[in-house]
């Protein structure tokens, strides 16, 4: 495949075979190849592109991957793309990278396309003003469907998309939105009011960007009309930059998930360092928790001494509720994040979440049993049984709970991780264990 | 909020209440509320919205619910819905129907929507076809824009999108694609030859859904040729679909995430026993596997009763190694579904990601020998370190690698969850834990 060919003609370093493979392939194939390589390597393919596609590769890019390739640029090439950029993703560079490059994108701007930038970064990170095209057509609430249209003649040039167009009252204030579609199907003395929607959601631009974006998707929107707060439309956040974020938030909830700091930038291009420091925070945090399982099993020893046997299902029984556990704390998270659950339903869900753990618990504890029976004896099975029960009800209880808990206390509900879970799940699972074997076992 | 009273108006049947309530609200709000109901009441909601916005709302619904509206209304009521929807949203709903409700639809079906449904059912599950539009406006190459634009004014009614229009030759075969953006904002005498982009990417009908949605996404498209196998246009993927087909494989991601089996639908609507079963096949698979762990304990068990202290770590160092290995897995998982990584650099991960485990493996090393040397003597703690910094290269190694594996010979990566990797590493960790234990204690 082409790939492959790519990574033996930069190991052979050779330059007429990185052009004609750059030629062959299609722009978002080629972003993707600069990805994954290191900024040097990246930098030196993009320089190969012939101009016209460059700044189609260009605008693929991640904000991280076109700082790397910036970086490597002559200021002449390097101000022609910054100027080249649409506002919002020349925005979304400026917000991640160092003053230093930010000061030499914004120095190179002509004034309209810096006055542009300026406004959204004005507003809060990752709120929807970042994200926007400043760059709309708004259409007075009094034309004809062939007067708007040629509204949209001349003014849509320099607009990021004309598919979707707000409507405005004599105040500039959002009356409504107007599909092109509508415009170019409907007779053209018809007045625009008449095909107006005046029921369109739309969003501030202080706004939480995710929110914006995963509305556009409830409700099937191509755009989404942003306003200040009189109202008055100030841009558009278009489909692509929603499902971008979307996609990111997705990634950083997973990320979350396995108790990782998420980082933004390509798996293949992290280095090992990285890697490391993106994982060592919620891992040394989840060591010192584990500790309580030494407090445990060392306030416990005495039941231990008399039956060695115990130890032995010590990882089979934590290792079931944390799986159980963190069943039920990704699917609250992933059900909070996609907005099928409020923080409100805490008790609902505790209670359902309950008996799903009963019944589980209910049939993990027959293969419980067996192995108990099997191995050891009879009441030490029976204790290891009763263990998973009440371990799974707990496990699932809690799993399925702390997310909500978090999120009504401002944490983001992510971060309540599965190893987070599990890690909690196991002392007090171990308490859960030891109690009941001294209630059958006496010990 | 609104959504509050919702509730309490059911809670006490008021139903001008809620009829009043589903008039205030939009109706992708109203399509989200519906949702979070069980059958009975969706559908008794569903039946008091006036009827221009019961089409809407009905659009809105996921095929489940969809389902469970439309089970509960009369023949008239049920076959105007179905005929007014749109052919793929049609397919998706059938795909998911037991027999007896694909038959009541397609009955009710005037000829034409049911064949263009029966075509798009021709396609296998999870192929583009199911997700595709089939009524699409092709221009033929040799049009100029203003008869283009003519021609989108005469067949554009019944397609679902008309911003993307596939151009075809004289052999209906796929040439290129132009915007209506374009078509508008040029002369109307220019040729659309001059405007077409013929660099676009396309997907066969056959092809595998999910895979086009992120194709579009990289390119940033809205709408993405569809082919057949002779390269004729028979529809186009449009991004409203490719945007939930993301979302729903990253759900299904982050439920296989987890070690539970996907289920579509609202997770408050689910019931217990729906949930127990999304859950309960992998706990049985696991707590099996578990068992191992019994094993090897009991092989070395001489060394337990010898050194009791030893057991007290067994939850944390196979715990680290879960979190170490969960880490890792995930990020693999993950950088394989956005298409950052190709099966081909499974070795170059496995090299990186062990490296990365002894970094993170030196680091929680110290707080492993701490806590030993605190409790114990410093021959176990020194036992603890180490075991903690091979688990934890081997659990990182593991967790990336195998996902990579997993999809070569064929199986979703995403199988390789969370739990999945905890509950392999757990017993090897064990071993490795024991194995260093015999050479430092020699026990």
């Amino acid at each position: 495949m082409g790939a492959d060919a790519l990574s033996e003609l930069l190991d052979r370093n050779d330059v007429a075979g990185m052009q004609a493979w750059l030629a062959e392939h299609q722009p978002h194939v080629i972003a993707d190849e600069l990805g994954r390589q290191d900024a040097v390597t990246a930098g030196l393919l993009f320089r190969l592109l012939d101009k016209d596609r460059a700044l189609t590769v260009f605008e693929e890019l991640d904000p991280v991957d076109q700082q790397n390739v910036l970086s490597g640029l002559r200021d002449r090439s390097f101000h022609e793309l910054v100027e080249a950029m649409n506002p919002d993703d020349r925005a979304r560079l400026l917000g991640e990278a160092p003053a230093k490059f930010a000061q030499r994108v914004l120095a190179g701007l002509s004034v309209r396309e810096r006055a542009l930038t300026a406004d959204l970064l004005g507003y809060p990170e990752g709120s929807v003003g970042r994200y926007m095209s400043p760059e709309v057509v708004p259409l007075r609430h009094h034309l004809t469907a062939g007067r708007a249209l040629d509204t949209v003649r001349v003014k849509g040039e320099g607009a990021e998309t004309v598919y979707t167009l707000p409507v405005v009252d004599d105040q500039r204030k959002l009356f409504g939105v107007v599909t092109l579609r509508h415009l170019v199907l409907s007779p053209p003395d018809r007045p625009i009011i008449e095909l107006v929607d005046t029921e369109v959601p739309y969003v501030q631009a202080v706004d939480d960007a995710e929110a914006g974006a995963r509305l556009m998707q409830q409700a099937n929107l191509l755009a989404l009309p942003v306003v200040d707060s009189e109202d008055r439309v100030v841009g558009l956040l278009t489909i692509d930059d929603a499902v971008e974020l979307i996609e990111a938030a997705d990634t950083e909830d997973i990320a979350r998930q396995s108790a990782t700091t998420p980082w933004s930038g390509h798996y293949m291009a992290a280095g090992v360092l990285q890697l490391a420091r993106s994982r060592v925070v919620w891992l040394l945090l989840l060591i010192v928790a584990a500790t309580l399982t030494v407090n445990v099993l060392q306030a416990f020893e005495a039941a231990l001494d008399q039956v060695t046997a115990l130890a032995l299902f010590i990882p089979l029984l934590i290792g079931t509720g944390g799986n159980a556990g963190s069943q039920a704390a990704t699917a609250a998270v992933r059900a909070l994040a996609v907005g099928e659950v409020r923080t409100t339903d805490v008790l609902r869900i505790a209670g359902r979440e309950c008996r799903v753990g009963l019944l589980l618990g209910a049939m993990l504890a027959v293969v419980g049993f067996a192995v108990g029976a099997l191995l050891v004896d009879i009441p030490v099975a029976g204790t290891v049984a009763l263990s998973i029960i009440a371990i799974c009800a707990w496990a699932t209880m809690v799993g399925s709970t702390m997310p909500l808990l978090a999120k009504r206390v401002g944490i983001d509900p992510a971060a309540v991780s599965a190893p987070l879970v599990t890690t909690l799940v196991d002392a007090t699972g171990l308490i859960i264990y030891f109690l009941i074997a001294r209630v059958i076992l006496g010990v």
